[in-house]
């Protein structure tokens, strides 16, 4: 999506240099914008830890340039197999939720043990790149009805959108998830206004979501996390979408944590609550919310915010990074293969 | 209650100077304690709008020592009651929601009305403090034995409670409103521990409520406002208890934002949520949600921590002050004059 006048990614490849992939170092933003190169499997994997780079379907990208990374780098040992596959291990502990780093190495490896070529798997990263790109183009193409629809029953009055955490194009490849549909409305000339809760202890909110909706010129103002249950009480919120880092055969949701918070919020006030993302965040061998592991991340995140404390220090901190939205709160699932209601039935018809 | 080994007020005057009262200057916990001096009108004006004393209760208290202040400064004036009159409405102006504030402002104006005199004067704005402590006990006794009762279910084991804000004894006089309980079951020896919600923008549950319990020694883990639903769905909050700014006749609350969040989620895990707090709180002459004024504070609160901006410059921000939890998700209201149900029959028994 537009950076200025610019049209980006949030990943992408140096012509001149096969051996490297380029980033943007999302911990700078919305103060910087500064750009990784990663050259190496080891990098990578920092960078998917680090949090440089995040969201679910970014993630299963730069993981599958990882295993490219790892294959180039061992292609000239005994056992290169076993050396990719132990990389690929550590790739995929690099974040505990994103069911998408899985798929992703696992497509990689399987693309080595039918192939074990450089310059296939490095067109089998790429190709994966774009898939993704496409895949979130089809998210907004099929959930751009849903706007159209309340800005028509609006008489053509803004569409207020409420999102939470950052499933725009910096956690994609391109569009994003949650935010896909808002790009393709807002450039198809329907008035959309965003709600964008500041997601703590992070910040994805204030710091990407709203960067990005800024620099592409979509309206947005800056909300707390606790705001959204007022806003959706007093008419202020028409729809609610948010993205995904794990969805259950059943249509539950693990999404950032507060996610579930403002579920429940539009459900008490009738406002439809979408999930969007592709089809391969699905884990369909996930039967129930208490089958999906969720991260325990650094307290720190929690105490600090760019190095600076803001709690008593040694204060003991739980940091859940994730919760789990129960699929009865969820209106429907806005996907690549089109829109599904949140339960097995529905899922499968969609994935069949 | 406990600073260390000592016992502290969150307002006290001094005895050697009728002319001035002392509270802890709130904004600087809990990286700094310090104490201020208040002698003016003005001053206490200014203490209230810039948050130094926060919590209705404690808003109250310091408010009658305003209007105290303002009868000395215009004692000797021609007409003193137009004087303190005019004063009392930049006091009931300070801060919009507060319901204490005009309460105890009206009260001292009565004293005025009724006696005309200092000493007098003084003597009552003590006595409203010393009130405001008692009720607070009140609260706390009335409380009680819902923390033993489930301390009893658990076999003496840990009881966990979650809260919202502060509604400590920073925020009233001593005890504290929601936390008045807690304290006297963690003095009379049952095992309790507090999840302390960090309570964006301006993070009273990290710089208040968790100061003021680990000064006394409450066993405490603080948590982003986000987090709450996930550890109530996994069967980690006991019982939820949250202090009010105002409560309508039907027992509607209005308090900090996101309290409407949290009550929704124990709504839906079956957790009692409780709101504290002492009569003079109900507005009687309010009986929905939306008669109540929501305040809507300054972008900075979200925009910036410490001086320290943590958004896109110039980002829109919306930021009201609290919202309205309907009465529907309340289990009970704890008062200084005992339990009651959040509905009009049940608060008018209350009350008679």
């Amino acid at each position: 999506m537009k950076v200025g006048e610019k049209n980006y990614r949030s990943i992408w490849k140096d012509e001149g240099d096969p051996g490297s992939v380029h980033v943007i170092d999302q911990r700078r933003l919305p103060f910087s914008y500064e750009v990784l190169t990663l050259r190496s499997c080891e990098e990578v994997c920092d960078a998917i830890s680090s949090m440089a780079v995040r969201g679910a379907p970014l993630i299963g990208a730069v993981a599958a340039w990882g295993v490219y990374f790892s294959f180039i780098e061992h292609s000239r040992g005994n056992d290169v197999r076993s050396a990719v596959m132990l990389d690929a291990l550590k790739l995929k502990s690099a974040r505990p939720t994103a069911v998408n780093l899985a798929w992703a190495v696992d497509y990689m490896t399987a693309v080595l043990d039918k192939f074990a070529d450089a310059d296939v798997m490095r067109r089998a990263a790429q190709a994966l790149c774009d898939q993704e790109a496409e895949r979130s183009r089809r998210i907004g193409v099929n959930g751009l009805p849903l706007i159209e629809e309340i800005s028509r029953n609006k008489g053509g009055g803004v569409v207020n959108i409420l999102t939470h955490c950052n499933a725009g194009w910096l956690a994609c490849v391109d569009y994003g998830t949650a935010l896909a549909p808002v790009y393709l409305a807002h450039d198809s000339g329907i008035k959309v206004h965003v709600w964008v809760d500041e997601t703590r202890p992070r910040n994805q909110g204030s710091r990407l979501t709203a960067w990005e909706l800024l620099r592409h010129g979509v309206p947005c103002t800056l909300i707390t996390d606790n705001a959204g249950g007022h806003l959706m009480q007093n008419g202020m919120v028409d729809i609610a979408i948010v993205g995904c880092d794990r969805a259950t055969a059943s249509g539950d949701v693990a999404n950032k944590t507060g996610t579930y918070l403002k579920a429940l919020a539009a459900h008490d006030n009738g406002i439809p609550f979408y999930s969007a993302f592709p089809v391969s965040t699905f884990d369909m061998t996930v039967d129930r919310p208490d089958q999906i592991i969720i991260e325990e991340r650094d307290a720190d995140e929690v105490r600090m915010i760019d190095g600076i404390i803001i709690a008593p220090e040694n204060i003991p901190v739980s940091n859940y990074g994730f919760d789990v939205t129960p699929a009865r709160l969820i209106t429907a699932i806005i996907t690549d293969r089109g829109i599904c209601r949140a339960e097995k039935e529905s899922i499968l018809k969609l994935l069949a």
